[in-house]
């Protein structure tokens, strides 16, 4: 399953590591690691608000700028870890989909 | 900037969610609480290998399904979480990689 | 700074640990991936959850258990990383209420 | 349970947030999100470490200062979290390794 615009961005991910010699510590457990600390940080724009201010985050432009980034993060970090593991990330996503609409069938559909 | 597999997955996400009616829970504060929890499920199966363990951890069925099922999660909830901020998450990356090359050049290659 | 009943709780997981021939995982940072694991299944049990819904956690018998079994192995990886360390936890955060103080005066009596 | 130490860190963080006016932002599932933050700053000063530099992380004054402000953070939010839901945090631990020495019987023990 090929996507042409992940799959440049990926390759680019890649390419800026390796520049930088920094696989060494791209080891799967230090990208896990890190993913995981992306993933906090976009938490940590949101922890005080309430559900109302959360769903208004984006009409502020800094904090917009910082979701924005914070995402990004995570996303690299995620497709840094698939290229280590060779994992198909969207094949991956689309076999949990199918497994997701077998465990919660949709109301009034089940058999 | 558009992607043709990666924009179909956000639509059937979002869609899946819909048709179950799951939208109340999805507000944007939820939604990075659920990716960071995520996170931290991908992380947990690597919290206790060597670095070395960590990088072989696809030869295990069993682990190698785990990581595959937790990275599909991950993807799931970030995708989720753009949709309703309105976010373009490969533009986001895209961006965040133009910075990085700034912020971070390329030993030998500065000016 | 000594805490009797604390000092007696991390001795018994340091024990704990020691007997089961545990020490060789618990390296500083594995005990820090461990304690931010537990810290995101504390959150996964409020993560859907309203403001007003989270502040009735207690009352359901299983989902009380939940969070208290899992605020009890936050404590447990953090104590034995302060073991590890060498930090005297309760100093540590005596000292952080210190900072706090200067750098959020009290509103009205601020000089 | 009594701990006398633990117990006045608790009320004197009680009583910093309620000068603060901060309890309205303190519902239990903020405060497990704020948990899960910090934790995963505890994390990011280990996140590109080998198992051998984490052991040593104390050596260096400003990182050991980073880390001692890390762990302080976590017990602030875990005494605010077990105090808004009336948990008594070292029955919930002490309770916790009962279990676990159940579960986790020593080699050689084992009946």
């Amino acid at each position: 399953m090929t996507d042409h615009r992940l799959t440049q961005l990926q390759a680019r991910l890649v390419r800026f590591a390796a520049q930088r010699n920094w696989q060494p510590y791209h080891t799967p457990k230090n990208l896990a690691a890190a993913l995981s600390v992306e993933a906090s940080e976009l938490l940590e724009i949101f922890q005080w608000l309430t559900p109302e201010q959360s769903a208004r985050v984006m009409t502020d432009p800094d904090t917009a700028h910082r979701v924005t980034d914070e995402v990004a993060d995570v996303l690299a970090y995620l497709l840094q870890l698939c290229d280590t593991l060779g994992i198909d990330l969207l094949a991956a996503l689309d076999a949990k989909i199918d497994r997701n609409e077998q465990r919660f069938p949709v109301p009034g559909e089940e058999r």
